[in-house]
């Protein structure tokens, strides 16, 4: 099994360890536009990295929820990237449709 | 003082009430490379908006901090949206040399 072999980079699983969700950053892989940003736990980033489909964790529902497993807007992950601490993943994304549960390409539809 | 008049939104503010912090993301405003992901409070985002210098939350230092206050790459805030639940923020910046403190442009330069 995948999950079961990937070994997840310190600096991240510390996070994990600590009961420390993760910040994942989606980007259209095209455009760079920036989609969304969800939550990850362990298994949603193994999982994510198994399937290579966006992954998360929903604090709100206490549960992994996929991408589009509802809407149908999935997300083909093409690249993954972590920062320098490990508390965010940067996902490199083909968004199929709307990222945004509002109907918007972007969560980012609103400024300050 | 533009921080005792500025009305932060309630999506956020909801956040900050229950003492969460917010993921900031940082993307370049020409590029869109997505630079750094930090975090905020309250005080964080006013002063992010009255400066236009990208400040942010230690959760390991415990203080505030201006990006760039001690290296002088500092980031010129251009605008700031969030997105739909209110727990990301996106800043579009002028960044001033690397973003990351091991002197990269982007803290997202290792790849999983």
């Amino acid at each position: 099994m995948a999950n079961e072999i990937y070994e997840i980079p310190t600096e991240i699983s510390e996070h994990f360890a600590s009961g420390t969700l993760v910040a994942a950053i989606a980007q259209d892989s095209v455009t760079n536009e920036v989609l969304m940003m969800a939550w990850m736990n362990r298994e949603a980033l193994l999982q994510t990295i198994a399937t290579k489909r966006g992954t998360y964790w929903s604090r709100s529902r206490g549960r992994i929820w996929v991408k589009g497993e509802s809407s149908g807007n999935s997300q083909e992950v093409l690249a993954i990237s972590y920062d320098c601490d490990g508390d965010a993943i940067l996902l490199k994304v083909k968004q199929e449709g709307a990222a945004c549960h509002t109907g918007s390409r972007s969560c980012f539809y609103r400024e300050l």
